[in-house]
């Protein structure tokens, strides 16, 4: 199962087939796959340098810990989630150690996972991010230290057969992919304001 | 000028290349890479995917509109950015219009930044990426509107001559890139016990 984006200009191809799956094949994903996606989460680019990201991760044959992850996920995030076979939760440093607040960690960790599923993609992979979990639990169960915060759990595996879902989701994982025109979120001199570069 | 990360584990050659540089050629960008880099955030993954990323863009050949842009830079980066051929502004809309707060619209427009440079890298240009900027002189440069906050400068071009730069500055252009090890960003089971996945 590919998706590639239906993209109005041309995009790099790894970045075009970047998508966000339910589906994953019962198949382990390889360590050194893992190390490679996780590799290239930690070259994205922070402000001052600081790296804020941070991830909690286990792989299906780890019963133990993968249960955990699930846990924290939301009922309908956990019906699909729980089948691949490597679950994340990346996290951010919001306070520094000297008690100040980073207001790019939020933004750099977006970077971090960005790197991350692009990588996972240019590997034959597919990593579906998910604001649906409960990041109050989270903090809870993974001892997380004040100014550290739950940002997003994600899925890793190899994308499936679309039949394995229920109908709803079936439909979702088939449906066009879309996204808003250039010329709705590209300005020039002011907000709203289309850039003669995008028409 | 290339920097590819002396990455630990191997990575897809673009996110390799990926990096920020302060010395840019005195060389336009083509308007079709301007779209392709442009296209490339567009892709993105969001939460419910609201796509709660914009940008402010000015190319150097539009003296008023890029001079607004530069205008909101910290001096420091005002010294090398300004010689860009292109500069932008991130935008995250961070309420939506029923006034309900998003809390993953930095962590998304950090991720379609993201694709925006390592498409920037597929391209042969580069993007570096600014937290030196006077957002709230933005917001009123820019008009933006409630809810719609400025979040990263970014300066886009060909990559150039270090020899360009003042001393401290090339010194930094020429170092060593670095980051934390695995070992230091990636847990299981809680946060701070080291994967073993990676080691």
């Amino acid at each position: 199962m590919s998706k590639p984006a239906p993209s109005t200009y041309p995009i790099n191809e790894v970045i075009a087939h970047r998508w966000s799956p339910r589906a994953f094949l019962d198949k382990p994903v390889e360590k050194e796959k893992i190390l490679s996606f996780l590799e290239a989460a930690r070259w994205a680019a922070s402000s001052y340098g600081v790296q804020p990201w941070s991830y909690i991760i286990a792989t299906k044959d780890d019963p133990e810990n993968f249960a955990k992850l699930v846990s924290v996920l939301v009922p309908f995030n956990q019906s699909w989630a729980a089948n691949a076979p490597v679950l994340l939760l990346s996290l951010a440093q919001t306070v520094n150690a000297e008690g100040k607040p980073n207001s790019h960690a939020l933004h750099d960790t977006g970077a971090a996972s960005a790197q991350l599923s692009i990588q996972a993609a240019a590997l034959g992979l597919q990593a579906h991010q998910m604001s649906g979990f409960d990041a109050a639990e989270a903090k809870k169960v993974f001892a997380l230290p004040e100014g550290v915060e739950a940002v997003a759990a994600i899925a890793v595996g190899y994308a499936g057969d679309p039949e394995t879902l229920p109908d709803f989701l079936k439909e979702r994982e088939l449906a066009e992919r879309g996204r808003k025109p250039l010329s709705e979120f590209v300005f020039t001199g002011k907000y709203g304001e289309v850039s003669p570069l995008v028409v």
